[in-house]
């Protein structure tokens, strides 16, 4: 048993102060976990766009000081009361949403939108007692999506703890505790594309390369990348995109130019980037028929989705996915084994690593545009 | 052999010689089927909105004189050269779109949308040459949907042909041509409510109380009917459905009003009045996490769908279904077998009979929105 057990610890973590301003590595005091409740040492971390957006927090009430992260693999340090999945010393990966495993969305094979663990971007405090587990100088410091992994110690609630296979390495699986399950997901669960199929995904980054990975390994024989930054277009052919578009080299509406190369459409489509213009032209650039698009990025709170209904009657689908449809403790551990089986490789999304008193170069290189996935280490 | 076999035969039809006008019954001629096509004597037709919308020619570019009619049963009185399918003698229902099986809707599992046979209810013409198989006095009138069974002999390409087991009264099974199949199998082929599942339906006349029937057949164990007509509800019982909403009733969207009825809302919904606003309801009404809404009714040319694109990342789904997803020639007999196994009770759509004569009738009744279905006997 670890001596820090039912104590608090202090360790480093990143605080964010202000919204937009470089993160600060602070001595914070961390909780022991209370009922329902697991303590995690996190090894490493990675950097998603959902921490840089709330970081930002444009458009959102500003929730500070706060710890940002929720893509990271850890070991459990100690559990709270009521916990039996969960033991010290178990590998996890602690997600962003959970799964409670009573509710009917938990009970429903089609969903993962838990009512007690969904995610929730504006609570700041656990959910069994609203308060933080973090503080400093005995004032509190929120959390983020009930996972701030920006933490070397932190607090999640069970639900949220997807208990993976010892042998994977953690600066590698920690990826999958996001936005690479969150891709691939919603090809392989969601999409479904059928063998010798094409299927068009929207924005390469690490999600959108994950859709093209999930399309791959579904025997897609065409996957047409699309985006507005043609330097992502090279990496992208490591993921099995075959073809590229770039809407800022067409005049007429890219659904039009990507109908014109598949003789009517795609068969599927993947919207990755959260645009609504490129969610409609996702929809509209799937064969008529048959054709299934699937929405994963996030829009704009005033955002309006429009299309002519004869777009649909004409036996089109359109869907939307949260997480890949993966239920995080259930299905998590099996994206896992499909690394360590090698059906999912996992090195090609990392492209940087840093220490994690370098965190703050993790933000630029998102911000930039450049590489991935940025693995923050968090012993150093 | 029937003696009238390659000659032009004359008969009876209601011709429209004007858009809105009553039909007038005249003598036409009908020439003999030409390569891939067949003469039917239609028996029974019955009539359907589409004749109507049509007929009316309100904002469509008009085509007449036309003889409509798409809805029907008959005998094959001979057939053209190159066909091997059918044989003078089968009882068939003239389908207003076709299967060629030749094409990739047609080869597709998904897909009923025939590329050389889809719906074209602005030709007037059979496809192989390019001419009117009716004629007065010399001059011709236009065909309605390849089928214009508002005529005592009409020719219809072999791929809109159903054959179907003769033993099945044609009075009743003409009702499968179109509009019954089109809302079952939107429910049964498409929506697929599971056992014990919430169905909401949007429109109760033929179509949508098909799609209740749908939803009965499969198990659903509650039958949302909305609809403006109030004095639809009580038939709708008969239908399986088990509640009713008027929209009318209420001061907030029908969506919020079926949502506080279904704790969230409803497993599936099926919209068949192709009124855009009731699209958009049906689809906001269905629940997160795996709700399906699909549409049935046809648009108008102008309308715009419009939803807040989290409503599908929530994880619902929206789908437009054409003729219920049936092929018309693979599937339709099976509707037909449903009817003999009496899965399927095709006898309580039908509240109207008028005999040929009468035709006029059975617009008015549909102008009225009385019944739902009325049948015309070809032979009075």
């Amino acid at each position: 048993m670890s001596s820090t057990v039912g104590q608090v610890i202090k360790c480093k973590a990143a605080v964010a102060w202000e919204a937009g301003k470089p993160l600060v590595i602070e001595e914070v005091e961390v909780a022991p976990p209370q009922a329902q409740e697991v303590r995690l040492k996190i090894h490493y971390t990675s950097l998603c766009h959902t921490d840089v957006y709330f970081w930002e927090a444009k458009g959102q009430t500003p929730l500070f000081p706060r710890i940002f992260g929720h893509e990271a693999g850890g070991i459990v340090e100690s559990v709270g009361e009521g916990v039996t999945d969960l033991a010290p010393g178990d590998h996890v990966l602690p997600v962003f949403t959970g799964e409670c495993r009573q509710c009917a969305h938990c009970k429903s094979p089609d969903s993962n939108m838990c009512d007690l663990l969904r995610i929730n971007p504006d609570r700041g405090v656990m959910i069994g007692d609203g308060q933080a587990r973090f503080s400093k100088d005995g004032k509190p410091i929120y959390h983020f999506l009930g996972t701030s992994t920006f933490s070397q110690y932190t607090v999640v609630h069970v639900g949220c703890v997807a208990k993976i296979n010892p042998s994977a390495p953690l600066d590698k699986a920690c990826v999958v505790s996001c936005g690479i399950s969150t891709g691939y997901g919603a090809c392989v669960n969601v999409a479904k594309p059928p063998k010798g199929s094409s299927v068009a995904v929207f924005g390469l980054g690490a999600v959108g390369l994950a859709a093209a990975e999930g399309a791959k390994a579904s025997g897609a024989s065409r996957i047409i990348g699309v985006d507005l930054n043609a330097s992502r277009f090279e990496l992208a052919k490591k993921f099995g995109v075959t073809e590229f578009v770039n809407p800022a080299d067409h005049k007429k509406p890219v659904q039009e130019v990507i109908a014109e190369m598949t003789n009517g459409g795609v068969d599927r489509s993947i919207e990755c980037t959260g645009n609504v213009k490129a969610m409609i032209s996702a929809f509209e650039c799937v064969h008529d028929g048959w054709g299934v698009a699937v929405l994963v990025g996030v829009p704009n709170k005033d955002d309006e989705f429009k299309t002519h209904p004869m777009n649909f009657l004409n036996e089109r689908t359109l869907k939307g996915t949260f997480y890949g449809n993966y239920k995080p403790r259930t299905d998590i551990p099996g994206v896992v084994e499909k690394y360590l089986n090698k059906e999912l490789e996992l090195e090609k999304f990392i492209t940087h690593t840093v220490p994690f008193s370098d965190i703050n170069k993790a933000f630029d290189l998102m911000l930039k545009g450049e590489g991935l996935r940025c693995i923050i280490k968090m012993d150093d």
